[in-house]
């Protein structure tokens, strides 16, 4: 039996129901759009008795397909008021497929702030009271997990941040040996979860009895396929070496990179803090130091790593991109040993690191503490931790932190903050950011990808860009898998139509299964504008249309009309 | 000549323009209204360059009518995110209409935070560099004004919390004599002004040549006619010596008055804070109390005061029902020297004392002080104009708040803090603050005063209701004139065409009046929905729709689509 597990929150029943037809063709990301537009008040309160937060393996979650391990999670979002979903690797997504679970579904709230356990097994859902939980670290709560329910289990917590109801709280996962503290970072998830009084949620998948896939001998044959493909893409090798932090020189080149608060697209430090100086201090420091780790069971790519600290201990797992450039030269922090310390930080706290890193470069604009200042850095994280009156203006994100200092540059749209990739001059992630259902979010479509076949700073071509992109970015979140398996599917499209037909039995043409990413985009698209945040009113940020980013000296400039086109973009078939 | 003055803030030009025919048949609330549609963009950020903070005299601001004294400042609200018209008292805005001056605009923003003073006179407008003014309080800055300019200026001011661009800041004005300090208070206003780098605006109208009226015995008589049928009306005795603050007694025994973070709606104390409460005190104390001041020049209502401190000195002026029911009984505060000395407090900062009470409020919900802290309270009031990382949180009024505190419990719509009417319980006012383009504003359409013939617990006739109060509102609003000026509009609707006409020679019948109301709910209502603030989006706090209010137990259960009618409804002729 495929089945829903709704939770009530607050008289703490639990039902466990068979999915409908129309449910069992939804998963993932979609999954999540279609409960929330059917269940969820647009209008309500994100931190409320009608919002819900909503758990949802990807269609593959239950196969062994490379990278297959991502799941979703999603909820009104307190950060954007509009719909989030936010994946994520680690281990828990495998085992809800394997027990069969298709959603998870957290209903109302509790009527006092609690911490519990919600256990998820065989045996169906049950909520643990857990007051020894309030405000343990993310690393502390999995530790007490796993000495509680034994090495098999997947965990899924929320840090302090969470508990405090913060709008820029995460949500964390943990890998099969506790290595990778992995997040579902964005869009404030983590202050839904806590809304409702779960710490933790406990997935123990022994004696599960998986569904068996409808033709096996077609997954195994058509995974083999993928994962040669993806073994020999030329850009394997730099994955498993650099993971994403390959990205910072090509930012630095290419004047993307966030620095100072969005005041430059290149850190004179970027050499410091890039991805060949991950590599080299991984490989010189030794210790609990690697590379190449996967975030989920059974990854071909392996873009994680260990960021060991001087004596050799694991620092952060992982170090990556996107929180080196926010935490890093964002705030003119120019170390990778003070960068590790602040990511590891917000893995404590329980907090999104791109928000927070954001929010420190604001805070450093209003001069709470000054651009550079890696020590006073990792004090605000902790007094974000600590709920201190401070904490508390920064732990809420960047608009609110913008708004309460009296700064006027605050890098956001829809009420979220800009990743690492400055619109500037990357403008294709600049009509993402403005029109994705999901705000300023650059794994929606990240034009990034493309900027060989795009350049980054023309006008030209940015609309059908971010379109194709977001629909891709849709298709793989419902799917389960990582926006880094795209290329064999560029060359085979026709792969997605496989691993439905062996896992399902469907008989879906791709161009069924593009016609999902619009869907799922469709369906994002109208809870926004019934909530009252369509894209149509939340712009670029009025600095960034007006001062240019050295050193290319280019100001955000499509305009807006422009970029409402890409609702009605025509694109050929294959969107890979 | 009627001119458009228009301040570029930004390189200090100031431009003095004849006003268009169009603009010369728009006044006040209807004038904003106008200008914020034709010239600001909708979703522009309310604190940057393409907000525009507009000060209009009501149509009838040169004249001397009584309560016409009255003027309207507005722009896109940093609070609601939409359009905002808070309307004043005092004496700068009969000595703008006697300048020739309809509208005075400030556009743009410095590009550094500035302290300046806005010098309006026969000669046009300058900016005058004031670093002095920096972070002075608001009675400091009229006294300094006072002696550099004179006794005869008008004077307009923001506080400390308008120049940190705090969302419940607020914009005072004085009296002729400097005893009535009056807020244009609501939507942040102050923050707006605070923005473009302005402290205070000095009119000057001396040498004045005020425009003729068009038929001077006319207006004359329909004045005399108008004075007349006010001092006869029943409850004028009651008003001048009670004040607004007679509510209280009335508020509480139909359990509307906000008590304890609108938990309850009678207050145990509320004998203490009354207005007869207030009267008393002001006879016994003597000293500089007053009762029956006027808050502007030759009104014949005089609905002010002075409330003395237990030396007979000033200590605020005026106490009123909104700020004793919002820093009193709403913070279990019952003492109304304490009451007095907060109002006080928010006047010296700049704050609105509705949006502070209600966030005092949450914060005591919060346990940041207890309930009934009242030197607690007072402190905190401090800490906002100290702008201490608390004082920045409270300061952005109640949602930032409670979010920032994880309260759940906001009582706001539209991100404006409700005021002294539970709409549970004054269900009129529930429809008004859903659907009015103002948000949680109890001037834009207040069921308190028709709680005689509309049962304020009944579903019934509440939608009609509203919208006939919210386009009486509008016309009083347009006007200049006082909203407790409506008795003789009752009986006679056509003194309204009688003092255009003998202003202005315009032929309006009542109902072309009436449409003017319809017309500017209708512009406003526009501007929100294209700046994504529509009705549609901001529905009433979910608490309030759950929790009871005791003693009489109701929730807000007048349904969304019911509400949704106010656009629809037809009404008799005389809305009054």
């Amino acid at each position: 039996m495929i089945s829903i597990v709704r939770v009530n929150t607050r008289n703490g029943r639990a039902i466990k129901a068979q999915a409908s037809e129309e449910e069992l063709h939804w998963g993932g990301r979609m999954l999540i759009s279609k409960f929330l537009t059917r269940e969820v008040p647009p209008t309500s309160d994100p931190l409320g008795r009608y919002n819900k937060l909503i758990i949802a393996p990807g269609f593959l979650g239950d196969t062994t397909i490379a990278t297959a391990g991502k799941f979703s999670i999603g909820a009104k979002s307190p950060l954007t008021s509009g719909v989030k979903e936010s994946n994520v690797g680690g281990e828990a997504g495998r085992k809800i497929s394997r027990l069969g679970i298709k959603a998870i579904v957290l209903e109302d709230i509790p009527e006092t702030p609690k911490a519990r356990i919600l256990m998820i097994s065989t045996n169906g859902a049950k909520l643990i009271e857990a007051p020894e939980l309030k405000h343990t670290a993310v690393s502390e709560t999995f530790q007490i997990m796993r000495e509680r329910f034994g090495s098999s289990v997947g965990i899924i917590s929320i840090g302090p941040a969470g508990e405090m109801m913060m709008a820029s709280a995460g949500i964390a996962v943990t890998d099969a040996h506790d290595v990778q503290v992995r997040y579902a970072a964005r869009g404030g998830l983590g202050a839904v979860m806590g809304s409702k009084g779960i710490k933790t949620i406990v997935i123990d998948d022994t004696g599960a009895k998986p569904s068996r896939p409808h033709d096996a001998k077609l997954l195994q044959e058509a995974n083999r396929e993928f994962v040669q493909m993806l073994v020999s893409d030329p850009k394997i090798e730099n994955r498993r070496k650099y993971g994403t932090s390959a990205i910072i020189m090509v930012a630095n080149s290419l004047g993307i990179l966030p620095t100072r608060n969005f005041s430059a697209g290149q850190f004179e430090k970027a050499e410091r803090i890039s991805g060949e100086q991950v590599a080299d201090v991984i490989t010189e420091r030794k210790g609990e130091g690697r590379y190449g780790m996967p975030c989920t069971r059974g990854c071909v790519i392996r873009c994680s790593n260990v960021f060991p600290d001087p004596s050799g201990k694991k620092a952060v797992a992982s170090i990556q991109y996107e929180n080196i450039a926010l935490l890093g030269s964002n705030c003119d922090i120019g170390e990778l040993d003070d960068i590790a310390e602040l990511n590891n930080l917000c893995n404590e706290v329980g907090l999104d690191a791109i928000e927070t890193g954001a929010t420190l470069g604001v805070a450093m604009e209003a001069s709470v503490i000054p651009f550079g200042d890696a020590e006073g850095a990792k004090d605000l994280i902790r007094q974000i931790g600590q709920g201190t009156h401070l904490g508390r203006i920064l732990g809420q994100g960047v608009v609110v932190t913008g708004k309460a200092l009296g700064i006027r540059r605050i890098p956001a749209i829809k009420g979220q903050a800009i990743p690492g990739y400055d619109p500037r001059t990357l403008k294709g992630n600049g009509v993402t950011y403005v029109t994705s259902p999901m705000g300023a979010d650059h794994t929606a479509g990240n034009a990034f990808e493309t900027v060989k076949t795009t350049d980054p700073l023309g006008i030209e071509s940015q609309v059908e860009n971010s379109r194709r992109l977001q629909i891709r970015a849709a298709i793989i979140d419902t799917m389960g898998l990582c926006l880094f398996s795209r290329p064999p599917f560029v060359q085979r499209p026709e792969l997605f139509s496989l691993f439905l037909k062996g896992r399902y039995g469907w008989d879906l043409s791709y161009d069924k299964i593009s016609q999902m990413g619009i869907d799922v985009l469709k369906t994002e698209r109208e809870f926004n504008k019934r909530a009252g945040v369509s894209e149509e009113f939340h712009q670029m940020p009025e600095f960034m249309c007006e001062e240019p980013l050295p050193p290319k000296n280019a100001v955000f400039d499509i305009p807006f009309e422009e970029m409402q086109r890409v609702w009605e973009v025509k694109l050929p078939p294959n969107v890979f």
